[in-house]
């Protein structure tokens, strides 16, 4: 395997995005990557003709919190009724989704340049210092919105993207800022070696969960 | 203006999209709509590479409400934190998002057959009996996930796609059971002169808010 981390750091700080598979026998999806404070709203067109999936901002749990947010799975908890909703995934996670928001200088929240616009303000936020972090959030955002915000439980306690792209982060000495969405093809996720085959043919990086789990 | 309301029922129950525009002054954004009942995984596939928006679930209030689904903004009304991520979007009405599903019986829930089969049991769950929709619902679906059910105000309280579809339902005497998308274009909302032109090309049935609004 060809990887260095300073070569998957440029990429992403050039705004090149990455390719990650998770687990066989998890999701078995391939997610692609782009590094949250070098999206354009070319980026977001990328992930949504290439990728497919659902475009969603990636941090870690500890920003979430100073965010003010919450798992869901956590805040429906003692609800009456989504109580009843909060039921583990076929792949064996809880989901790590918190809440989706829209940055208030958007427009409706869903072109590539407002879904860039909310990912940039978000990036921006999560470098904060601790303290100011949810009073600019709570008064720069709105919610509901349409750019879901997955917060990180790590690696050790969830075996996901969210918490594969956070682990890489940390190894790049970059911020809990990440954005994906899954590879999909006709009808269902996109098969590992094709995503191989596209990685290899567009140039970009490929890295597998065992490569993050071993550190690269 | 070239619009027969067997017509356009036609196209819907048979699996054709329909495009509407809503209204100049407001969003302003054209959306592809297919009728629930007759979503497969191709209508996924069509919404997410020709409109490239936000793949949405959107029913009536009344349904939702017999599911056990509160708007979000409502729920959020007393909540500590998310209270103030209550605002409205720059086109002055508040979002009609309730909470994000997927049915138990999906893989990972972004697939294309997936998300089609989500909405498909949704589409079943609408038409239930009123008593039994809620216990039905809990049992079958898990949040959060990767479909945003929308429930309609009705066009007399808000005029967004959501309120459209509903109303376009009604008029057709289907149930409240539709899946919308934004139309994108590079970078910013798909003009409706080409939303218009892309429908013609296509053989899809164009409408605006206004012939909606007029009883078409």
């Amino acid at each position: 395997m060809d990887l260095s981390l300073s070569d998957i750091k440029r990429d992403l700080l050039s705004g090149k995005p990455i390719v990650i598979f998770d687990f066989k026998g998890r999701e078995e999806e391939t997610d692609m990557v782009y590094y949250g404070g070098a999206v354009t709203w070319e980026s977001i067109n990328t992930l949504r003709k290439e990728a497919g999936g659902l475009i969603c901002y990636v941090t870690g749990e500890d920003e979430a919190q100073e965010m003010g947010l919450n798992f869901l799975t956590e805040e429906w908890k003692s609800h009456p009724v989504y109580s009843r909703l909060i039921k583990k995934p076929a792949y064996g996670d809880y989901p790590s989704f918190t809440i989706w928001v829209n940055h208030i200088e958007t427009g409706t929240g869903i072109s590539d340049s407002d879904r860039a616009k909310t990912i940039r303000e978000l990036h921006n936020l999560v470098q904060m210092y601790d303290g100011t972090k949810m009073n600019h959030f709570l008064n720069n955002f709105y919610a509901p919105g349409h750019v879901p915000i997955l917060a990180s439980r790590g690696l050790e306690n969830r075996k996901g993207h969210t918490e594969l792209v956070t682990t890489l982060a940390d190894k790049l000495g970059l911020p809990r800022s990440m954005v994906i969405a899954e590879m999909l093809d006709n009808g269902k996720a996109l098969n590992v070696e094709k995503a191989k085959y596209y990685s290899m043919s567009r140039g970009l990086k490929f890295i597998r969960g065992e490569d993050i789990l071993k550190g690269l």
